[in-house]
């Protein structure tokens, strides 16, 4: 393969300033319509930016919050500040188990050094995982590409392959590649005939403003609708497979999920159109087996539901309210997709099935 | 029952203005921040109302389709106008049957009669469409409640019985008491403690903008979500029975009604939870058997994804657009909920299994 077909997609989610200490963020609040970087020079705004969801997805969280704690140890590398540190990154987003994963590891790594060793070594740890994921994704994609391949059989000439992707589990979602969208990059370099429906993923929506963003960056076909249309698609074959990412999955392959994939995967069963999550290893909770009982869904201020952004046609931002004064809302980030609706779960290291001789079998030094 | 009891909630969505021939209708693309009544005085202007949805929801729009055709005959009696008129009706909305159902009545009745009889026959017989639409809903209302009073009774004290209802089959849809709502009207002001949970509804948000409103206005304890969010509530318990509305219904029970509806008849199923449909018999479609293959489905203007309206918090009305600039939208406006996934059909007539067995057992003159 040639170094561009290599190449991650063209924007820098995160990053270490040229002045090797800030950390500069793309602010995805500010998408789609504008590009805005945001440098980060305390532990504070690290921790603001994830749970503002400056920055969001399971991977990007968890090296956000690495870097975090870098600029932590940039401003007092004492026991107290690493350990205030951790404990404020972890409350940040409950849901995500990258992030507890990700300041466990740095907090593991760091507290056996010296204070004078401590910040050096943070930024170094933080790059490496930032690195990881990157590697990480990569393989995803190159796994998740034999099963748009095995679709591609079956088409007609001039057929695209229709892929549904719910929320943004995209390079916007991590350090670069995707988890979700990485098989469809790799297969649109590769000249696949690809065409990705965007679920526009309210509250937030992410698909709306982030995934149809990077595809449109990225030149990948693709339509947003609404949240509400996938069932209808799915009844009249306009879907081949349903891709996802996950915020967390269970030992068994629950997977939970931006809230609605649920839905999605129900209605992927119905009309038996495969429906897969592509994940890295590290969103696996291995202390949970049931995930709809036992995973915590995160409860977000319902003003997100109230209140939508964007921006006018004369081009201003603008919020605008659209529920009624006085109507009260509520706001559940997540919802947990049971294993038995899913076909499979795309990982760094293969294909599992979503149980947990599946993952035990490609991840066996996590067998208990 | 006491006439307070009685009384249709409190709002007018269509009424003869007071000078006896023009039309008054709330223009329900202001809601919820604005109640602006619009005066029609011409065949295009009711056309308009329909397409544009300034009125909606299928028996709403069967009545409306009924007015219109007495301002066309306001205009000029002849047989061409009123061909012209009916063509021009039928197709402002593809998937109501009512709308054509209406129609159909409205050209049967007029077309014997001389030409100097037909406009006050018109408005005679719009009139008493209305009329019948109100009795209609109140029966599906007394139909609809002894569901409500059956989960009462598994309720502890204090615990309100769930209710979530997809888009708006309320008030707003129809001349009074709505479909979906007119068993909630019935059982709040029998003193039921009652909570529904309003699906936003997206693209037009009719949940979050006309749902939310009448429920305010009629004082029934609501909570807006985004349609992603009822999977997650449905898993964790805390949705008691689903009751949505029907724009069409097959001969076998199948229903199409607002886009989403699917996906939260699929969710009601793998959890167990009851699923009804409420709706006139004039929803029905006796031509129809199979509503997922053969019920038209219709497509509108994708810049109703794209753009979203509502009040900034400085009070002002705003258009903003989510998506961005270049990025396709598809807006599919319906989808068919499968009879297998229904629970009931509350009719004015009883609750029918949703098969054609369950709905001809109430309406045996329709029998082939």
């Amino acid at each position: 393969m040639n170094k561009d077909f290599d190449e991650t997609p063209a924007f820098n989610t995160i990053s270490v300033a040229d002045d090797g200490w800030a950390i500069n963020i793309l602010d995805q609040t500010f998408l789609p319509h504008d590009q805005v970087t945001k440098r980060l020079t305390k532990a504070s705004e690290g921790e603001e930016a994830i749970s503002s969801m400056r920055v969001r997805g399971a991977p990007l969280i968890g090296v956000t919050a690495a870097y975090t704690i870098a600029l932590a140890m940039h401003e007092d590398t004492g026991d107290q500040n690493l350990e205030l540190t951790a404990n404020m990154l972890i409350k940040s987003r409950p849901t995500a188990v990258n992030l507890a994963w990700a300041v466990d590891q740095m907090v593991k790594l760091l507290q056996p050094l010296e204070y004078g060793m401590r910040c050096v070594a943070a930024y170094q740890y933080a790059g490496k995982m930032a690195e990881a994921d990157i590697a990480t994704n990569r393989a995803i994609g190159a796994n998740g590409l034999t099963l748009l391949e095995k679709i591609k059989k079956t088409k007609k000439k001039g057929e695209p392959i229709n892929v549904l992707t719910h929320c943004n589990a995209g390079a916007l979602a991590t350090v670069g590649w995707g988890t979700a969208t990485a098989p469809l990059y790799l297969a649109h370099r590769l000249g696949l005939n690809l065409h990705v429906w965007v679920d526009e993923t309210r509250p937030r929506n992410q698909g709306a403003s982030l995934t149809a963003w990077e595809l449109q960056q990225n030149h990948v076909p693709h339509t947003v609708i609404s949240d509400n249309a996938g069932g209808y698609l799915m009844q009249n074959g306009k879907v081949d497979i349903c891709i996802t990412g996950s915020d967390r999955t269970s030992s068994e392959g629950d997977v939970a999920n931006k809230i609605g994939t649920y839905l999605k995967a129900l209605a992927a069963h119905d009309n038996n159109i495969p429906f897969f999550v592509a994940l890295p290893s590290s969103t696996i909770d291995w202390c949970i087996a049931d995930g709809v009982k036992d995973i915590p869904i995160e409860k977000r201020d319902p003003e997100e539901v109230v209140w939508i952004s964007g921006k006018t046609a004369g081009g201003k931002t603008e919020r605008i309210r659209i529920v009624p004064q006085g109507t009260l809302a509520e706001n559940y980030a997540f919802d947990v997709t049971p294993a038995r609706l899913i076909s499979g779960l795309i990982t760094e290291r293969g294909i599992a099935r979503p149980s947990y001789g599946g993952l035990t079998a490609l991840f066996p030094e996590c067998k208990i």
